[in-house]
Protein backbone atom coordinates (compact mmCIF):
# COMPACT_ATOMS: atom_id res chain seq x y z
CA UNK A 1 0.00 0.00 0.00
CA UNK A 2 1.54 3.26 -1.02
CA UNK A 3 0.72 6.49 0.66
CA UNK A 4 -0.70 9.17 -2.08
CA UNK A 5 -0.20 13.49 -1.45
CA UNK A 6 -2.00 14.87 -4.12
CA UNK A 7 -1.64 18.51 -4.01
CA UNK A 8 -4.19 20.00 -6.08
CA UNK A 9 -7.48 22.12 -6.06
CA UNK A 10 -9.49 19.60 -2.67
CA UNK A 11 -8.48 17.60 -0.43
CA UNK A 12 -8.63 17.16 3.74
CA UNK A 13 -5.98 19.81 4.69
CA UNK A 14 -5.68 23.54 3.41
CA UNK A 15 -2.55 24.84 2.46
CA UNK A 16 -1.33 27.47 4.34
CA UNK A 17 2.49 27.84 2.76
CA UNK A 18 5.03 25.67 0.17
CA UNK A 19 8.56 27.39 1.39
CA UNK A 20 11.63 25.55 -0.85
CA UNK A 21 14.36 25.14 1.37
CA UNK A 22 16.38 24.04 -0.90
CA UNK A 23 16.60 23.50 -4.34
CA UNK A 24 13.35 23.82 -6.70
CA UNK A 25 10.19 24.84 -5.58
CA UNK A 26 6.81 22.84 -6.35
CA UNK A 27 3.80 24.60 -7.17
CA UNK A 28 1.75 26.31 -5.07
CA UNK A 29 -1.46 24.27 -4.37
CA UNK A 30 -4.50 25.26 -2.52
CA UNK A 31 -5.30 21.51 -1.13
CA UNK A 32 -3.61 18.54 -0.39
CA UNK A 33 -5.97 14.82 -0.27
CA UNK A 34 -3.92 12.36 1.98
CA UNK A 35 -4.66 8.87 0.66
CA UNK A 36 -3.46 4.97 0.35
CA UNK A 37 -3.19 3.57 -3.11
CA UNK A 38 -2.47 0.50 -4.63
CA UNK A 39 -0.88 1.36 -7.64
CA UNK A 40 1.87 4.07 -9.04
CA UNK A 41 2.98 5.41 -12.41
CA UNK A 42 5.74 7.32 -13.11
CA UNK A 43 7.52 9.54 -14.11
CA UNK A 44 6.18 11.74 -10.70
CA UNK A 45 6.69 15.14 -12.43
CA UNK A 46 4.64 18.21 -10.87
CA UNK A 47 2.62 20.07 -13.53
CA UNK A 48 1.91 23.64 -12.89
CA UNK A 49 -0.94 23.45 -10.89
CA UNK A 50 -0.69 19.90 -9.22
CA UNK A 51 1.66 17.33 -7.89
CA UNK A 52 1.87 14.15 -6.46
CA UNK A 53 4.11 12.78 -4.28
CA UNK A 54 3.99 9.00 -3.42
CA UNK A 55 6.11 7.28 -0.62
CA UNK A 56 5.54 3.84 1.40
CA UNK A 57 5.67 3.31 5.44
CA UNK A 58 8.73 0.99 5.94
CA UNK A 59 10.99 -0.73 7.67
CA UNK A 60 13.54 1.78 9.75
CA UNK A 61 16.46 1.94 9.03
CA UNK A 62 18.59 3.16 11.84
CA UNK A 63 16.59 2.72 15.17
CA UNK A 64 18.38 0.23 17.44
CA UNK A 65 17.05 -2.13 20.25
CA UNK A 66 16.81 0.19 23.16
CA UNK A 67 15.84 3.39 20.64
CA UNK A 68 12.62 0.89 19.51
CA UNK A 69 11.68 0.68 22.93
CA UNK A 70 12.00 4.46 24.25
CA UNK A 71 10.37 5.55 21.13
CA UNK A 72 7.35 3.06 21.18
CA UNK A 73 7.09 4.22 24.35
CA UNK A 74 6.84 7.85 24.11
CA UNK A 75 5.48 8.40 20.34
CA UNK A 76 1.99 9.25 19.42
CA UNK A 77 -0.33 8.17 16.16
CA UNK A 78 -1.84 9.70 13.19
CA UNK A 79 -5.05 11.24 12.90
CA UNK A 80 -5.94 12.80 16.89
CA UNK A 81 -8.56 14.54 17.31
CA UNK A 82 -7.18 17.75 18.65
CA UNK A 83 -3.60 17.34 15.70
CA UNK A 84 -5.29 19.54 13.64
CA UNK A 85 -1.64 21.38 11.85
CA UNK A 86 0.80 19.47 9.39
CA UNK A 87 3.62 19.69 8.01
CA UNK A 88 4.67 17.62 4.88
CA UNK A 89 8.50 18.09 4.38
CA UNK A 90 9.70 15.94 1.44
CA UNK A 91 13.71 15.64 1.19
CA UNK A 92 15.88 14.66 -1.10
CA UNK A 93 19.68 13.37 0.24
CA UNK A 94 22.89 13.80 -1.96
CA UNK A 95 24.62 11.30 -4.24
CA UNK A 96 27.48 11.51 -1.51
CA UNK A 97 24.36 10.22 1.23
CA UNK A 98 23.93 7.27 -0.83
CA UNK A 99 27.69 6.53 -1.54
CA UNK A 100 27.90 5.84 2.28
CA UNK A 101 27.46 2.48 3.48
CA UNK A 102 24.62 1.45 6.13
CA UNK A 103 26.80 1.83 9.18
CA UNK A 104 28.80 5.32 7.79
CA UNK A 105 25.39 6.90 7.62
CA UNK A 106 24.03 5.65 10.94
CA UNK A 107 27.32 7.43 12.87
CA UNK A 108 26.21 10.26 10.99
CA UNK A 109 22.38 9.88 11.56
CA UNK A 110 22.97 9.53 15.31
CA UNK A 111 26.36 9.27 17.18
CA UNK A 112 27.41 12.70 15.33
CA UNK A 113 23.71 14.20 14.72
CA UNK A 114 21.42 12.30 17.43
CA UNK A 115 18.21 12.83 15.48
CA UNK A 116 16.65 10.33 17.89
CA UNK A 117 17.79 11.14 20.84
CA UNK A 118 17.63 14.97 20.72
CA UNK A 119 14.06 14.63 18.63
CA UNK A 120 12.82 12.35 21.66
CA UNK A 121 11.62 15.30 23.47
CA UNK A 122 9.30 16.81 20.77
CA UNK A 123 7.02 13.45 21.23
CA UNK A 124 4.53 12.92 22.05
CA UNK A 125 3.18 16.38 20.97
CA UNK A 126 4.30 15.94 17.73
CA UNK A 127 2.93 12.54 15.71
CA UNK A 128 5.59 11.91 12.99
CA UNK A 129 5.99 9.37 10.24
CA UNK A 130 8.62 8.68 7.34
CA UNK A 131 7.32 7.83 3.96
CA UNK A 132 10.25 6.13 1.84
CA UNK A 133 10.21 7.41 -1.98
CA UNK A 134 13.45 6.84 -3.02
CA UNK A 135 12.83 3.59 -4.68
CA UNK A 136 9.39 4.14 -6.03
CA UNK A 137 11.39 7.04 -8.42
CA UNK A 138 9.50 10.85 -8.08
CA UNK A 139 11.91 13.74 -7.21
CA UNK A 140 12.18 13.07 -3.70
CA UNK A 141 13.77 10.34 -0.98
CA UNK A 142 11.60 10.66 1.81
CA UNK A 143 8.50 12.62 2.68
CA UNK A 144 8.18 13.24 6.05
CA UNK A 145 4.63 14.22 7.80
CA UNK A 146 4.21 15.23 10.55
CA UNK A 147 0.51 16.60 12.83
CA UNK A 148 0.82 18.75 15.61
CA UNK A 149 -2.13 21.03 18.19
CA UNK A 150 -2.39 24.36 17.38
CA UNK A 151 -0.26 25.34 21.08
CA UNK A 152 2.46 23.11 19.90
CA UNK A 153 3.29 24.95 16.27
CA UNK A 154 6.39 26.48 18.21
CA UNK A 155 7.74 23.24 19.43
CA UNK A 156 7.71 22.15 16.14
CA UNK A 157 9.26 25.22 14.81
CA UNK A 158 12.26 24.39 16.95
CA UNK A 159 12.15 20.71 16.18
CA UNK A 160 13.01 21.38 12.03
CA UNK A 161 15.19 24.12 13.02
CA UNK A 162 17.15 21.43 15.05
CA UNK A 163 17.29 19.28 12.98
CA UNK A 164 18.07 21.88 9.85
CA UNK A 165 21.18 22.31 11.91
CA UNK A 166 22.57 18.70 12.12
CA UNK A 167 25.41 17.40 10.17
CA UNK A 168 22.94 14.92 8.64
CA UNK A 169 21.23 17.66 6.95
CA UNK A 170 24.21 19.14 4.76
CA UNK A 171 23.17 15.67 2.45
CA UNK A 172 20.27 17.18 2.27
CA UNK A 173 19.88 19.00 -1.25
CA UNK A 174 16.13 19.25 -1.92
CA UNK A 175 14.02 20.12 0.69
CA UNK A 176 10.25 21.74 0.49
CA UNK A 177 8.48 23.03 3.62
CA UNK A 178 4.57 22.41 2.99
CA UNK A 179 2.19 23.74 5.63
CA UNK A 180 -1.19 22.89 6.23
CA UNK A 181 -4.38 23.20 8.21
CA UNK A 182 -6.57 20.40 8.76
CA UNK A 183 -10.35 21.33 6.22
CA UNK A 184 -13.20 20.71 9.23
CA UNK A 185 -16.64 20.13 7.52
CA UNK A 186 -18.97 22.87 9.10
CA UNK A 187 -22.53 21.63 9.34
CA UNK B 1 12.39 2.21 -12.84
CA UNK B 2 11.05 -1.14 -11.65
CA UNK B 3 12.36 -4.53 -12.69
CA UNK B 4 9.29 -6.57 -13.68
CA UNK B 5 9.44 -10.17 -13.73
CA UNK B 6 6.41 -11.67 -15.85
CA UNK B 7 5.89 -15.60 -15.83
CA UNK B 8 3.80 -16.44 -19.10
CA UNK B 9 3.74 -17.57 -22.75
CA UNK B 10 6.08 -15.47 -24.37
CA UNK B 11 9.72 -13.99 -22.72
CA UNK B 12 13.19 -14.39 -23.36
CA UNK B 13 14.05 -16.71 -20.86
CA UNK B 14 12.74 -20.35 -21.56
CA UNK B 15 11.81 -21.78 -17.74
CA UNK B 16 12.98 -25.38 -17.19
CA UNK B 17 11.60 -25.32 -13.62
CA UNK B 18 9.57 -24.15 -10.85
CA UNK B 19 10.61 -25.58 -7.16
CA UNK B 20 8.82 -24.59 -4.19
CA UNK B 21 11.69 -24.58 -1.57
CA UNK B 22 9.35 -23.30 1.62
CA UNK B 23 5.48 -22.55 1.15
CA UNK B 24 3.06 -21.98 -1.64
CA UNK B 25 4.03 -22.78 -5.13
CA UNK B 26 3.97 -20.47 -7.97
CA UNK B 27 1.69 -21.83 -10.96
CA UNK B 28 4.14 -22.86 -14.04
CA UNK B 29 4.96 -21.26 -17.00
CA UNK B 30 6.96 -22.36 -20.13
CA UNK B 31 8.55 -18.72 -20.19
CA UNK B 32 9.77 -15.62 -18.25
CA UNK B 33 9.90 -11.73 -19.86
CA UNK B 34 12.18 -9.22 -17.69
CA UNK B 35 11.87 -5.86 -18.39
CA UNK B 36 11.65 -2.22 -16.84
CA UNK B 37 8.64 -1.01 -16.27
CA UNK B 38 7.54 2.82 -14.80
CA UNK B 39 4.39 1.52 -13.34
CA UNK B 40 3.34 -0.98 -10.47
CA UNK B 41 -0.61 -1.81 -9.62
CA UNK B 42 -1.17 -3.88 -7.01
CA UNK B 43 -2.43 -6.70 -6.08
CA UNK B 44 0.20 -8.32 -7.43
CA UNK B 45 -1.72 -11.96 -7.04
CA UNK B 46 -0.55 -14.72 -9.35
CA UNK B 47 -3.69 -15.79 -12.02
CA UNK B 48 -3.81 -19.89 -13.24
CA UNK B 49 -1.46 -19.44 -15.81
CA UNK B 50 0.91 -16.26 -14.99
CA UNK B 51 2.02 -14.05 -12.61
CA UNK B 52 4.65 -10.92 -12.34
CA UNK B 53 6.47 -9.97 -9.48
CA UNK B 54 7.78 -6.57 -9.27
CA UNK B 55 11.01 -5.18 -7.22
CA UNK B 56 13.25 -2.30 -7.50
CA UNK B 57 17.82 -2.60 -7.22
CA UNK B 58 17.57 -0.04 -3.84
CA UNK B 59 20.73 0.34 -1.47
CA UNK B 60 22.80 -2.29 -0.25
CA UNK B 61 21.25 -2.30 3.54
CA UNK B 62 24.37 -4.35 5.48
CA UNK B 63 27.25 -4.51 2.94
CA UNK B 64 30.11 -2.02 5.00
CA UNK B 65 32.95 -0.35 3.62
CA UNK B 66 35.51 -3.26 3.55
CA UNK B 67 33.03 -5.65 1.73
CA UNK B 68 31.64 -2.85 -0.54
CA UNK B 69 35.36 -2.48 -2.09
CA UNK B 70 35.95 -6.59 -2.04
CA UNK B 71 32.18 -6.74 -3.76
CA UNK B 72 33.10 -3.94 -6.71
CA UNK B 73 36.63 -5.30 -7.50
CA UNK B 74 35.41 -8.80 -8.00
CA UNK B 75 31.73 -9.16 -9.16
CA UNK B 76 30.27 -9.36 -12.89
CA UNK B 77 27.51 -7.49 -14.34
CA UNK B 78 24.22 -8.88 -15.90
CA UNK B 79 24.29 -9.30 -19.05
CA UNK B 80 27.27 -11.27 -20.21
CA UNK B 81 27.42 -13.10 -23.54
CA UNK B 82 28.02 -16.30 -22.33
CA UNK B 83 25.66 -16.39 -18.99
CA UNK B 84 22.85 -18.25 -20.79
CA UNK B 85 21.49 -19.75 -17.32
CA UNK B 86 20.02 -18.20 -15.02
CA UNK B 87 17.95 -18.55 -12.19
CA UNK B 88 14.59 -16.28 -10.32
CA UNK B 89 14.46 -17.34 -6.78
CA UNK B 90 11.64 -15.07 -4.83
CA UNK B 91 11.93 -15.11 -1.07
CA UNK B 92 9.61 -13.26 1.75
CA UNK B 93 11.23 -13.54 5.35
CA UNK B 94 9.06 -14.25 8.30
CA UNK B 95 7.81 -11.52 10.91
CA UNK B 96 9.88 -11.70 13.24
CA UNK B 97 12.70 -10.74 10.86
CA UNK B 98 10.72 -7.78 10.33
CA UNK B 99 10.79 -7.30 13.73
CA UNK B 100 14.40 -7.18 14.36
CA UNK B 101 16.11 -4.08 14.25
CA UNK B 102 18.65 -3.66 11.46
CA UNK B 103 22.37 -4.00 13.57
CA UNK B 104 20.21 -7.42 14.88
CA UNK B 105 19.57 -8.11 11.22
CA UNK B 106 23.54 -7.18 10.26
CA UNK B 107 24.58 -9.55 12.80
CA UNK B 108 22.44 -12.76 11.23
CA UNK B 109 23.22 -11.89 8.00
CA UNK B 110 27.43 -11.45 8.02
CA UNK B 111 28.76 -12.39 11.79
CA UNK B 112 26.88 -15.60 11.78
CA UNK B 113 25.70 -16.73 8.42
CA UNK B 114 28.51 -15.00 6.64
CA UNK B 115 26.35 -13.94 3.60
CA UNK B 116 29.18 -11.97 1.92
CA UNK B 117 32.38 -13.59 3.03
CA UNK B 118 30.93 -16.54 2.05
CA UNK B 119 29.50 -15.73 -1.44
CA UNK B 120 32.70 -13.91 -2.32
CA UNK B 121 34.25 -17.26 -3.96
CA UNK B 122 31.52 -18.10 -6.54
CA UNK B 123 31.93 -14.15 -7.81
CA UNK B 124 32.54 -13.17 -10.75
CA UNK B 125 31.21 -16.96 -11.88
CA UNK B 126 27.86 -16.04 -10.78
CA UNK B 127 26.24 -12.69 -11.95
CA UNK B 128 23.33 -11.75 -8.89
CA UNK B 129 21.34 -8.65 -8.76
CA UNK B 130 18.90 -8.23 -5.43
CA UNK B 131 15.51 -6.30 -6.09
CA UNK B 132 13.60 -5.26 -2.98
CA UNK B 133 9.95 -6.05 -3.48
CA UNK B 134 8.65 -6.36 0.62
CA UNK B 135 7.72 -2.44 0.16
CA UNK B 136 6.01 -2.65 -3.15
CA UNK B 137 3.44 -5.40 -1.85
CA UNK B 138 2.95 -8.26 -3.53
CA UNK B 139 3.76 -12.11 -1.74
CA UNK B 140 7.82 -11.60 -1.90
CA UNK B 141 9.81 -9.36 0.13
CA UNK B 142 13.48 -10.02 -2.60
CA UNK B 143 13.60 -11.40 -6.02
CA UNK B 144 17.14 -12.80 -5.87
CA UNK B 145 18.27 -13.01 -9.45
CA UNK B 146 21.76 -14.93 -11.05
CA UNK B 147 23.38 -15.81 -14.22
CA UNK B 148 25.77 -17.72 -15.14
CA UNK B 149 27.51 -19.83 -17.99
CA UNK B 150 26.33 -23.43 -18.21
CA UNK B 151 29.58 -24.86 -16.39
CA UNK B 152 29.00 -23.16 -13.53
CA UNK B 153 25.88 -24.39 -12.98
CA UNK B 154 27.26 -27.23 -10.04
CA UNK B 155 28.80 -23.97 -8.15
CA UNK B 156 25.20 -22.04 -8.51
CA UNK B 157 24.12 -25.36 -7.30
CA UNK B 158 27.10 -25.45 -4.15
CA UNK B 159 25.57 -21.56 -3.46
CA UNK B 160 22.68 -21.94 -3.32
CA UNK B 161 23.01 -24.82 -0.74
CA UNK B 162 25.34 -23.14 1.34
CA UNK B 163 23.09 -20.12 1.66
CA UNK B 164 19.98 -22.45 2.58
CA UNK B 165 22.18 -23.63 5.60
CA UNK B 166 22.91 -20.33 7.31
CA UNK B 167 21.03 -19.07 10.48
CA UNK B 168 19.87 -16.24 7.91
CA UNK B 169 17.59 -18.61 6.07
CA UNK B 170 15.76 -20.01 9.44
CA UNK B 171 13.96 -16.16 8.66
CA UNK B 172 12.78 -17.63 5.17
CA UNK B 173 8.89 -18.28 5.00
CA UNK B 174 8.30 -18.59 1.62
CA UNK B 175 10.84 -19.19 -1.26
CA UNK B 176 10.25 -20.41 -5.16
CA UNK B 177 13.33 -21.91 -7.64
CA UNK B 178 12.67 -20.74 -11.18
CA UNK B 179 15.90 -22.09 -13.13
CA UNK B 180 15.95 -20.28 -16.92
CA UNK B 181 17.68 -20.94 -20.31
CA UNK B 182 18.10 -17.94 -22.61
CA UNK B 183 16.08 -18.58 -25.62
CA UNK B 184 18.51 -18.15 -28.35
CA UNK B 185 16.54 -16.36 -31.80
CA UNK B 186 17.42 -18.81 -34.67
CA UNK B 187 18.37 -17.15 -37.94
Amino acid sequence: MFRMFRGGHSGGWRVTSISPVVGEPLPFVPALSVTDSEAISLPLVPSRNAWRLVGVASTPRYTERAEKQQLTAVQAELGRLGATSAALIPIRKSEAWWELTQEERRKIFEDKSHHIASTLRFLPAIARQLYHSRDLGGPFDFLTWFEFAPPDASLFEELVAMLRQTEEWSYVEHEIDVRLVKEVLSA
